[in-house]
């Protein structure tokens, strides 16, 4: 009873259970394909981790996550590229299909945006030799406009693609339905996303009406007002046939039930909404 | 003591005072351009309130809101047209610049936007026969994408300036910066907009990081992270040089003090930070 074109990120479970309990209660469930999280996977070690993964032949459909390379500082841009390395070299010893890049917001008090985009833009440049050299993927992840002062300054599917145009091979896009799916160029680009061979991941959830946490009230599928057949449908027809991966931060309702019972209903909703 | 360019939106001492006291502290203050919400005018009477603005020689940079255009029956959607109708005419009454629109966003359980989208647009070219013969410019604000199930489907400026294009003359935008700031394609959308004649409101306030409600945690201007003077600046290189009116919904912060002071600060801030 395998589960096939399902991943569940761990953050999805992750108040419940550590990398192997998660693990093993995928495989439960008949699921071959996760995505960790860089703090899930050092909490188990990465050696450990590695093991795991190759003993059952798990599909790691991300690692979550690198990123964050805006500062006020020289120096700050250093480390954060540093941190990215490393997390480069941990998606490939899990064998990764890519690193998730949550790109970071605006540096210190400052207001210019416009500054902190090309802070990205020069981070992941100076990153791509290492991830080019590693063979690790790396997928730039438009989050939605309401994280673009504190998590990501890429907020579009559009711009995110301008980005990965201009940085050359090496560099696509996670789409996550949650950050994208109000987007009225969202057609259009998932086309273009296809046409350049730039779609590294595609993650779900549901978008809550009303949504009563910016951050950690995310909707299970079929909860929420996202078309996801329809997005799926698109990114399908753009040649994107991987693992769809679902990634719920829900502090209020997922995250306070048993891990067993969250993948069930992953299980289900997958079948019957996406 | 005239403050040239600042307005107020009433709803940023709404739950403070009424439209007379509200206007009264305004012309204390020298401000005498106001934008008043429709319940603001009900409660003093639209008669009355219209007097009030007379009187003082008062000019009103906008009326908020019409719109709500999609519903799942076409009963629904006529009802809202009726409503829309009654606005123009208090717009037209009160010698409101525009009639500020809030769109509204997927009616019922629908998950389909693109189709609410259609329905906006419909809603609103059949609106403007009644709002040309009025008088009554109709300003499109784009909202917030965060604010796409369940306020506004019309979520950047180029959606709204498109949608202008489609309709024709007496429709243009209301370029708020809460809910822009963060679009890479902003510089582009408001020479677009400058170049359609199409602005027609400039709102202010600022976005707080972190945000800690998604609908009354707005910040006054300088306590957030947008670039007001250089927003400012590209919307006066595309020709509009009308007030700036400030709108903010505070409810644990602004809403909490006297109007007053709040007043005080918004030209302070108006002066040192816009």
């Amino acid at each position: 009873m395998h589960v096939e074109g399902l991943s569940i990120n761990l953050a999805t479970v992750r108040a419940q259970c550590g990398f192997a309990e998660a693990v093993e209660i995928c495989l439960k469930h008949g699921i071959t394909a996760i995505a960790p999280w860089r703090d899930q996977v050092a909490a188990t070690g990465l050696e450990e981790a590695a093991r795991i993964v190759s003993a059952n032949g798990l599909k790691l459909t991300g690692l979550c996550r690198g990123g964050f390379f805006p500062a006020v500082e020289a120096a700050g841009r250093e480390k954060a590229l540093d941190d990215n390395r490393r997390a480069i070299d941990e998606a490939a010893t899990l064998g990764a299909d890519c690193l998730v890049l949550v790109v970071g917001g605006l540096p210190g008090a400052s207001k210019d945006i416009d500054g902190a985009r090309r802070m990205v833009e020069e981070g992941i440049a100076a990153l791509l030799p290492h991830a080019r050299a590693a063979g690790v993927p790396l997928a730039i992840e438009p989050l939605h406009p309401m994280y673009a002062a504190d998590r990501a300054c890429v907020n579009t599917l559009r711009q995110a693609l301008d980005m990965c145009e201009a940085l050359g091979p090496g560099v696509g896009v996670a789409i996550d339905v949650y950050h994208v799916w109000w987007d009225p160029d969202l057609a259009n680009q998932i086309a273009r996303a296809g046409a350049m061979k730039a779609i590294f991941a595609h993650h779900i959830c549901d978008w809550l009406a009303p949504t009563r946490d910016m951050l950690t009230d995310r909707g299970m599928m079929g909860d929420g007002v996202i078309d996801l057949k329809g997005i799926r449908h698109r990114i399908e027809a753009a040649g994107f046939h991987g693992a769809q991966e679902v990634e719920i931060f829900s502090a209020e309702n997922w995250w306070k039930r048993p891990a067993d019972e969250v993948i069930t209903t992953c299980v289900e909703r997958y079948r019957s909404c996406c």
